[in-house]
């Protein structure tokens, strides 16, 4: 199928709109056609409304729809077939092998999703029982479960074309809520985006849903800030830039009537480097640590940008290792040529920071837009005295803090701003230091880890990709795995409502069959 | 017990401060002794301070020892006895019952929250058990609990001087969730707050606790808002007016870091009387809605302050009787000058509006403070044409808008704004426009009660006290029953961690006897 840059809403598509941007390929720096037409504000209110008028029909079908709809979201994508994966290597610059694992992740977390509505753990169903003899007062029947919030305006990613774009894990998480979703896409990836679009609007058609349960949208900022302040919005998903996600937050607050914004900014990941760990297996520690740093172009939100060891032999000998990693690192292209400059005026601001020292530098790469990796060093006195050293610098450059002794590793620690993720190398002899730390990382970080690396995000049931701020907007969620639905639902209490006018989950036929808590009792179907 | 009227932080009494105010007997005008000290921001900032230095011991507390501590408290609050009745009823003009009753539901509350740390839910556990078997990929062990958002600042309602105020649903959910709170005390019962907050000291002390985990301060707007601009603040909860709640909620987005406000601001809570229900007892509705309408004076969140119908006959019985019963209403005094003072400018503002018809009034009270009531009638298309209808006159006013059709009272039904509760009164007959009106009530409503009157708030597992904007801030939650404890939690993941690192919930000894959530299958303990 050929791609039209056409904006559709709904079943409309307005085809000769003016067309005013290509999509590039990062690894030449060519333009790739079509050319791709942004919406405006009429036609972000065009989607709202649709929206809003699909809402109550989607938020109303069966746990078995909603599921069967989300599976026909991901039958559709795979039916996309190499289309899909050539022009997603196309436009973003990544080879077919991560793309095709990106895919399969992207339908697999739409599987997730269907299953957990199946499941319907997430309506979190209560019943408190009438007690009409009780003194003084009669206790009222009273029922609880949560729907969904409203139509939901969500954010594409660059750095995952598939897994946090159109059809990603807000796309997944919000539809499997019941909410209908506007997806800005991302301009990276227009021609990703389109198939992916058109993929979800065929499962909206052949499952028989309102037309407006999805739209895709491409734009500018101002049309982002339209989707935003629309009053027909009633969350916003957004994964990227600090920049970006607090502009949203902004808008978000400022509308007559704020609304929730779960935006997943930015994270440095500390790597904490014990001492047993390092006695251990420094060189080998050294290693993979390049490995994961510049998976990717080092272009994850999980990147390992910071690493945290008393100073010391052991650690001199993991930098020696990670430097001579380093020194090999052949960059492929970056995902766009702003991405690409933001990272080397990062990489040069920290070369130029009298605190700091590089140590070791990648490969200068062949072809447009290659961010040269770096690995730096600064004392950790150094790092606690210049903030701009604990900021995320998007790509293949990472920092070692040095730290004199264990009051210092902790002291950093208790400094650093919120995060995604803190890793712990430790040996056996490392668990009392360990033990001191978990407190403190728990406070700073949505995910702790042991003897790995933070750029492999599992999409289940316990994962949390989320953080305390400014890692995201709101460290009370996770926006990946299964407990992101809960991002887009509220509880609905009914009091003595008759059994016919009760939805149907809370009958008690159907309750039988569901998990709930039963006057303050946890019961199981079955 | 004599009160002093001192500032307390932490086991620091500070006497001798400039005792700036009195509490006032509303229904007399009199000044009550002592006079009680504001703090400031240096007050402030020290209760912060050691509510951080709290923190980690208080939320690594076991279930057991903080169950045991919320019980601790109610036992300490039955304890002050007489005294606590007596003061509570001296500065709320509330009578002895009402407040023995709200003394009840206050120590129930605690004993709530002591019931549901104990059971665990709270927790959310979740493990995904490692594969290391999978290809391409092997999975980790992956495991996640919810633990504390940090210290929470709580404003006191002046409506419920012990359910919504010091050791009140919102204390009761914080302190359950593991975050030590600090109290801004509502100035209207500076004695009764001091009596609690007292009791809640007695019973930090009694249990091991850090002096941190609980600070009562009074102050002026300004010691508010420190308040909610210190750093060390994770989450805010309120109960108050909209002006209030908006100025919280603007302060806390815009902090370096934003934080949650959970705030409880205002609404009408619309009461349908379905064309059935009035013709079998339009009467009787009338005299049960005067007596929900004129409890306590009107001064509740739930208070039904606009009541919708289709015009007509019966319709006129209904306004016939509840203007009889209204007659008949003898005020008796309202909580502060400043509430009474608000309430008579509402009430004059809709008796001069020439949209609307006075059709009834309360007798004039004796004594200070004394609300008259009212009841108003408006016809729908002037209810929609001027916004000012539908806001919120705090007290014993409501406004009975008649309806032409059915159509017209579900276009009055969307319009309208974020709700506590919709009351639907009805009658089988009634069943198909009930269906119709249930789900737009839904998106309006936290709570949706049929054949009842809404000024009843059960503490309970099911119960929703929350609701979309405006009626909060924060429409994913509720401040009255378990589900409360929610909004002070935010989930961690923990990947590889030995079992020695991890939180003894998530343990595997520790989970058998929890509920929790294996490999996505709900499980039960024993």
């Amino acid at each position: 199928m050929a791609l039209t840059g056409d904006i559709v809403i709904g079943s409309e598509r307005l085809s000769g709109r003016a067309a005013t941007f290509r999509a590039v390929d990062p690894a030449t720096g060519a333009a790739l056609e079509p050319a791709f037409a942004f919406a405006g504000e009429a036609e972000v209110a065009r989607a709202c409304a649709l929206a809003e008028d699909a809402f109550d029909a989607y938020r109303d079908t069966t746990p078995e729809a909603r599921a069967a709809f989300l599976e026909a979201i991901g039958d559709e994508i795979m039916a996309l077939g190499d289309a899909l994966i050539e022009r997603a290597c196309a436009e973003s610059g990544l080879p077919r092998a991560r793309i095709e694992g990106e895919r399969g992740r992207t339908v697999g977390q739409l599987k997730l999703f269907a299953g957990v509505v199946r499941a319907g753990n997430w309506l979190d169903l209560r019943v408190d029982t009438a007690l009409p003899e009780r003194k003084p007062l009669a206790r009222s029947d009273l029922r609880q479960r949560h729907i969904a919030l409203g139509p939901v305006a969500v954010f594409g990613a660059s750095n995952f074309p598939l897994a946090f774009s159109v059809a990603g894990g807000d796309t997944a998480s919000a539809l499997a809520a019941g909410c209908p979703v506007v997806v800005k896409g991302h301009p990276a990836h227009p021609g990703t985006g389109e198939l992916v679009g058109e993929a979800v609007r065929k499962a909206v058609a052949s499952q028989g849903l309102p037309a407006g349960t999805f739209t895709l949208l491409l734009g500018a900022n101002e049309t982002g800030a339209a989707l935003v302040r629309d009053p027909r919005i009633k969350a916003v998903g957004f994964t990227g830039s600090r920049g970006g996600g607090l502009a949203l937050v902004a808008l978000a607050a400022a509308r007559p009537e704020p609304i929730p914004v779960y935006a997943e900014m930015s994270s440095v990941n500390p790597v904490y480097l014990m001492p047993g760990a390092l006695a251990a297996r420094a060189e080998a520690l050294g290693k993979a640590f390049v490995g994961s740093l510049t998976m990717g172009a080092g272009q994850f939100c999980t990147n390992p940008g910071l690493v945290l060891a008393l100073a010391g032999p052991d650690l001199d000998r993991f930098v020696g290792a990670a430097a001579t990693a380093m020194q090999d690192y052949a960059p492929p292209a970056m995902l766009t040529p702003g991405i690409h400059a933001a990272y080397e005026a990062g990489r040069k601001a920290l070369a130029g920071n009298g605190r700091v020292r590089c140590v070791a530098e990648g490969k200068v790469g062949e072809g447009a837009n290659r961010g040269t990796g770096a690995l730096f060093v600064a004392e950790a006195a150094d790092f606690l005295a210049d903030e701009a050293l604990s900021h995320e610098v998007f790509g293949a450059s990472s920092l070692v803090v040095r730290c004199r002794d264990i009051e210092e590793l902790v002291r950093v620690t208790r400094k650093l701003e919120g995060q995604l993720t803190a890793t712990l190398h430790l040996e056996p002899s490392d668990a009392d230091l360990a033990r001191r730390l978990v407190p403190v990382l728990e406070v700073k970080a949505g995910r702790i880890l042991a003897n790995g690396w933070p750029t492999g995000v599992e999409v289940s049931h316990a994962m949390v990709h989320g953080g305390p701020f400014p890692a995201t907007s709101d460290g009370r969620s996770t926006s990946v795995g299964s407990l992101a639905i809960r991002r887009f639902l509220r509880p609905v209490c009914y009091q003595d409502l008759p059994a016919e006018l009760l939805p149907e989950a809370l009958r008690d036929a159907a309750l039988a069959g569901l998990p709930h808590m039963m006057d303050g009792k946890a019961v199981l179907p079955g």
